[in-house]
């Protein structure tokens, strides 16, 4: 029992002294170490670097204090780095680097580890995830290209394994199917990786297999960013000959040449919900704590315009 | 006292219950937590996260990991930040956030905490730095643009207390006075931090002046890049009108309208000297760990022309 004036005095000589708790010895009493294991795929991948700044920041105001490793998309190299987080007793993860079936969420999931998943999902229930709508993404995509007159539509597909190439594949044949083109299994290109050497060598594949397309949809920015490498490789120019779209509007992409037509979608807001949703399970809140889905919006740019009269370059 | 036959088999079976040394108990003997704490300004310049990656990876390597925050360049937000990772008894820091005269890093090496900066270096001796060569690199650069033809050349300057802002000042000043061109002062603008706005505001400052110059030679890339926005603010073209160049090679300014005329260092390098310099200390290596000075070289892209005939846009 303390008045306030006492309470007062601590607080004010605590601040002069420039105090801060010790989290290990507030531990032995909360059991927390006020530490947050945050995993990515891809520190390069420039779509990340906002994301991880808005959940270092909301954790920093609730006193917690960021581990960031990459995993590569690498499983063994994820397990590597997740057990070396658990050894420091982190007391909950946020997770960019989640396979749809992934064993080691599972696990954290079993042993009481809170986990978020943030730009990826997991096949079925019990983990809380913020993503983007990437159907709703890939519905404004084809949409916006269809209307430009584009008939013949190539997708240079994500990983399979990652939620977001799956899903927004499937959102561009529902997409399609909506807009009834066809969506020809030969202007389908799948990547391993989402990088700017995976979306080339998938758009020069396509282009090799003289198949006819005057536009594709790629997964992500990068492997359209790969399209316009492949493209000028062939002498081809964008959006004269092939029109080309992205996803995720990563920084920088509007001053590009061409600035890239793409789907946005709030990556501060993506990375702060999903430290509110890692501390609200924290603090034992589960109800609060749903799966959250962006709404995305189209930025149309220079990369898209009506398709070439001549026919497609392939 | 055990045979090697034992040790052989403790290690099979370690490997396959998939053991991993727990740090904290391995830390009462060693009186380590294998754990780095890595302070950088800002996530979301690019130049930063190819560093962080490299040093994450050295880092990796001897079992350590890091925790990442920024600082933002507050000293107030970098010592609530230090004073966290020291709570969780890092090891040792990693600081892309040195200000030239900083307390908080007199402080650490006052307390014995193993301390290595990168991409900064402090004022006087005693600390490890590693970072680029910033006299040389404007030496190129300078160079370039004289051998160009320009003779009136403006200095977008970054944040004078910061070292790399400071250095690459002098250096300007320097290169300018070898090539026996005159450093006029009022073609010379000081930002307060490294960003496209405030490169923006500092050009727009100096064509407002009606100041006469054909080149302008910006302290980074973020800079360089605000430039090209002040150009095009006025309908000018780069480098039709003004030849623009950058520092750092950040990733994607080649694919930037125009591509960037910059300074390359290596990145990954640097990340991966500040590690080892910092494992070398943690070693008790210090006769290893001096500092690493980095060379720089020029890429020239499409951002630098000779002068318009007409004379300068200001």
């Amino acid at each position: 029992m303390v008045s306030d004036q006492v309470t007062r005095r601590v607080r004010r000589i605590a601040d002069e002294m420039r105090y801060h708790a010790d989290p290990f010895a507030y531990g032995l009493k909360t059991k927390r170490s006020f530490t947050i294991g945050v995993l990515i795929p891809d520190l390069c991948n420039p779509v990340f670097p906002p994301v991880i700044r808005a959940v270092e920041r909301t954790l920093g105001e609730a006193g917690y204090i960021a581990i960031l490793a990459e995993s590569d998309n690498h499983p063994e190299q994820a397990r590597v780095v997740l057990e070396k987080m658990k050894a420091r007793r982190v007391d909950g993860l946020i997770l960019a680097t989640a396979l749809r079936a992934d064993h080691l969420i599972a696990e954290c999931v079993e042993e009481g580890l809170p986990v978020v998943l943030v730009n990826r999902t997991v096949d079925g229930d019990g983990v809380v995830c913020v993503n983007c709508d990437e159907f709703e993404g890939m519905r404004l995509t084809v949409g916006h290209v269809a209307e430009l007159g584009h008939r013949t539509v190539a997708h240079i597909a994500g990983p399979q394994f990652l939620s977001t190439g799956h899903d927004r594949y499937r959102g561009f044949l529902r997409a399609m199917h909506e807009r009834e083109l066809a969506a020809d299994s030969s202007l389908i290109r799948f990547c391993d990786a989402f990088s700017e050497e995976a979306g080339r060598a998938a758009l020069e594949a396509l282009l090799d297999a003289s198949a006819r397309f005057t536009a594709v949809v790629a997964a992500n920015d990068l492997l359209a960013v790969g399209c316009y490498d492949a493209l000028e490789r062939r002498g081809l120019a964008c959006p004269r000959d092939l029109s080309v779209t992205g996803f995720n509007d990563m920084p920088f992409v509007n001053r590009f040449e061409p600035p890239l037509t793409t789907v946005h979608f709030g990556l501060d807001e993506m990375g702060s919900h999903a430290a509110r949703a890692l501390l609200d399970l924290l603090d034992g809140n589960a109800p609060n704590a749903e799966s959250i889905r962006l709404a995305p919006r189209l930025i149309v740019r220079e990369s898209t315009a009506p398709p070439p009269s001549g026919g497609s370059p392939g």
